[in-house]
C-alpha cells in the first residue's frame, strides 16, 4: 500500500538478532507526562572518594584492599551472582518444575583509579587500556573448560541499577548460555546455513548503503541505531570485519573500539547535557563449544532516556504482557544523535 | 547430586510457558545497596482532583468532557499507540529490513470515581464491576473481526511508567498476536499436542499439591508464584476451571476474581506498607482465529519492589543483554505473601 509510511503510521518491525518483533508507534510523540519524573543526578563527584569501595588503597566488603591502582583494576564480585563451587545438579518434576544448577564468576572491572569519570569523559587512550582488560580478562575466563558464555557489560548511571557511581563495568561468565545470546546464535546459524553469508554482515552493508540509521563510522567499526532498536537512543556498535570474538581484535581495532565508545557517549552526554545512563554490553560467539564462525561481534547500548535528563522511557504493563514498544522511529532518533557535536558538554570553553 | 539445593545454590529455571530461563541467586540476599533509592510515594490523595483527566466531571485533552460516571468509566486512549485507521502495508527489503503496518484500538479504564482508591483499596463488589467491564470491553472488541488479541493490563504506581494517579487501567487490541503471547501460545499447544492435556491444569495441580508457592485459593481461583517467578514478589492468579478467555467466566466466577484481585493486591500493600507498584494483566485465548483449546486464563502480577518500599530490583545490564535474574527465591516469596494479613493497613484501627 502506498500511503503506509514507517515514519507515520503505527507498525512492527522484526529484530533480525533475536527473531523478537517490537511495536513503533511514530505518532505518539505528542503524549503530555504526569507521571514520574527522575531527580536529576549530582553531576559532580569528588576524583577519589574514600567510603567507595572501587577507588585505590579503599577497604572492600571481604576486608581486602584495593591496591593502587594506575589504570584499570579487576577482582571478583564480593556479591557474585554466580559461584565457582555451584555444585551439579538440577529438577525435573514432570516437566512442569525444571531446574538445572549454574556455575559460574562474576567480576568487576573499575574503569579507572579515578571517581569522577565516566567513559566519555576519559581519553580515548585509557578507554583503549579498558578494552585491553575486556580481552584479557575474556581470555583468562575462557581457560576455564567449563565456561561457555562471557558477558561483559555496564550499568551507568543510578536509574540504571548502578549500585556505586565510580565508573566500573562488570563480567559474568557461566556454564549454559543465556536467553538472548541463544536466540542471536539461532537466528545468526539459521541465516549463515540458508544463504552462505553472515546475518550482520549483510546488514552491515545495507546499513551503510542506506546510511539512514548510521551515526557515525571509523575505520574499523560502524555505529547506528539498528531498525528494530527498542530504547529511544539504543544503538549498536559493529565491527567492519567479521570477526567472532574481541579475542581476534587486532590492535588497530581495539583503539578504533575505543574511539567508538568515547564520540557515542559523548553525543549520549551531550544530548540533554547529563550524564546518560545506559545499560551496554557486547554479544559474541559462546567459548569452549567448538566453532560458531556465524557469530558477528558488536556492543548493544540501551539508554532509557526518552525526551529530558529526567523523562525515560518506561518498559511496563504492555511490554512486559505484550510486545516492547516505542514512540520515537530510529530514524529520528539516528538523525539526532547524528548532528550532536562530539565535544563533550563539561569541557566546552 | 544430592548436594545441590534450590534454598542455596544458584541455578537456572525454566518458565514453560514461554520457554525461557530465569538466573536464580538465592545467596545474593546480603548485597548492601548504595544504589538508587526511590522517593516514598504521597499516600494520600483527594477523592477528588479538579485537574485530573480521569475524574468524573473533568475536560479531556480532546476537549470532552467526561460524565458524572458512578462506578467504571471507558473511553478510548487520547494518546492511542495503535489506530484504528492505520492503512495496510509493509516493508521487506532483503529479510533484514522487515516491518509490517499494525492497526488496533486502545482504551483506558477509570477504575471508580474515587481519585484515590487503588484496587486493593475498593470493596470487593466495586473491583467485581471493573471485571464487568473488562469482559464487556473484551466482548465489544472482539466484534471486529480483524482483532486478533485484546491485552488487558494496569500500570500501577509512578515507577511503574504510571502516568496519572486515578485508578486506571488500558486494554490494547490489535491485529495481531504480541510477542509474549505468541510464545504463550506456543508452549501451550505444544504441551496439549504432546500429553492431550493441558499444561497449565497439570502445572495448577501440582502446584496445589505441593503447596509450598500457593498464596491462597478461592473456589475458582489459585494465587501462586510461579516457579519461574522473575520479579521478587512476581504471583499469577490461575483459574482452577479449565477456561480459555474471560468470556467464558461465570457470574461466580467473576466475583471470585474479584476476591482474589482484592486478597493478593492487599497483601502487597501491605508488605511495605505502602501502595505497592507493579505491572499487571491478563493473558488468554487471541480472538477471530479459530479456536484455542489448549489456552488457560491466567493474570500475572509483576511488582519490582524488591527489599523496601524505596529500593526495587533492576532489570538492567545481564538481565537485557544476557537473562532474567532473581536473588530471593520463589518459594522465600510465596511463604512471605502467604503470610501477610488480608486487611488493609490503612484500615487497621
Ligand atoms: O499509556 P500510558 O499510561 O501513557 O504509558 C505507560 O504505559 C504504556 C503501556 O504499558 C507504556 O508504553 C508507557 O511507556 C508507560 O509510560
Ligand atoms: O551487580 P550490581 O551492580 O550490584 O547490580 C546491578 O546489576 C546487576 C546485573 O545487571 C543486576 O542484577 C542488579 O539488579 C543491578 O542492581
Amino acid at each position: 500500500n502506498e500511503n503506509f509510511d514507517l515514519k507515520e503510521h503505527p507498525h512492527s518491525r522484526l529484530n533480525i538478532l533475536t527473531g523478537d518483533w517490537i511495536l513503533v508507534s511514530p505518532h505518539r510523540t505528542k503524549r503530555p507526562w504526569q507521571g514520574k519524573v527522575e531527580a536529576t543526578q549530582a553531576d559532580q563527584r569528588p576524583p577519589y572518594d574514600p567510603i567507595c569501595y572501587l577507588c585505590p588503597g579503599n577497604k572492600r566488603a571481604d576486608g581486602s584492599e584495593n591496591p593502587e591502582y594506575k589504570a584499570s583494576y579487576v577482582f571478583t564480585n564480593d556479591y557474585s551472582s554466580l559461584l565457582l563451587n555451584t555444585p551439579d545438579g538440577g529438577l525435573n518434576d514432570e516437566e512442569l518444575l525444571v531446574a538445572n544448577s549454574q556455575r559460574g564468576i562474576c567480576r568487576v572491572i573499575s574503569f579507572s583509579p579515578r571517581h569522577d569519570l565516566t567513559l566519555p569523559e576519559m581519553e580515548t587512550a585509557d578507554i583503549r587500556k579498558v578494552v585491553d582488560v575486556w580481552q584479557t580478562e575474556y581470555q583468562d575466563l575462557a581457560t576455564y573448560p567449563w565456561i561457555k558464555h562471557i558477558q561483559i557489560f555496564e550499568n551507568k548511571g543510578d536509574i540504571m541499577g548502578c549500585s556505586n557511581p565510580h565508573p566500573h563495568g562488570q563480567i559474568w561468565a557461566q556454564n549454559s548460555i543465556p536467553v538472548e545470546v541463544a536466540k542471536e546464535t539461532q537466528q545468526q546459524k539459521a541465516y549463515f546455513e540458508q544463504k552462505g553469508r553472515s546475518l550482520l554482515g549483510d546488514y552491515l552493508q545495507l546499513e551503510l548503503k542506506k546510511q539512514e540509521r548510521i551515526i557515525f563510522e571509523n575505520e574499523h567499526f560502524a555505529v547506528l541505531v539498528p531498525f528494530w532498536a527498542v530504547w529511544p537512543y539504543e544503538a549498536m556498535i559493529m565491527s567492519k570485519r567479521h570477526i567472532t570474538s574481541l579475542l581476534y581484535f587486532t590492535d588497530d581495532e581495539k583503539t578504533a573500539l575505543a574511539d567508538a565508545i568515547k564520540r557515542l557517549t559523548v553525543r549520549y552526554d551531550n544530548m540533554f547535557e547529563t550524564s546518560f545512563p545506559y545499560s551496554a554490553g557486547m554479544h559474541q560467539s559462546p567459548v569452549n563449544m567448538g566453532d560458531h564462525p556465524y557469530w558477528h561481534w558488536h556492543m548493544h547500548f540501551y539508554p532509557p532516556l526518552l525526551r529530558s535528563a529526567t523523562v525515560k522511557k518506561f518498559m511496563v504493563g504492555y511490554e512486559m504482557l505484550a510486545n516492547p514498544q516505542r514512540d520515537i522511529t530510529a530514524e529520528f532518533a539516528a538523525e539526532k544523535l547524528r548532528n550532536l557535536s562530539e565535544v563533550h558538554y563539561k569541557t566546552k570553553g
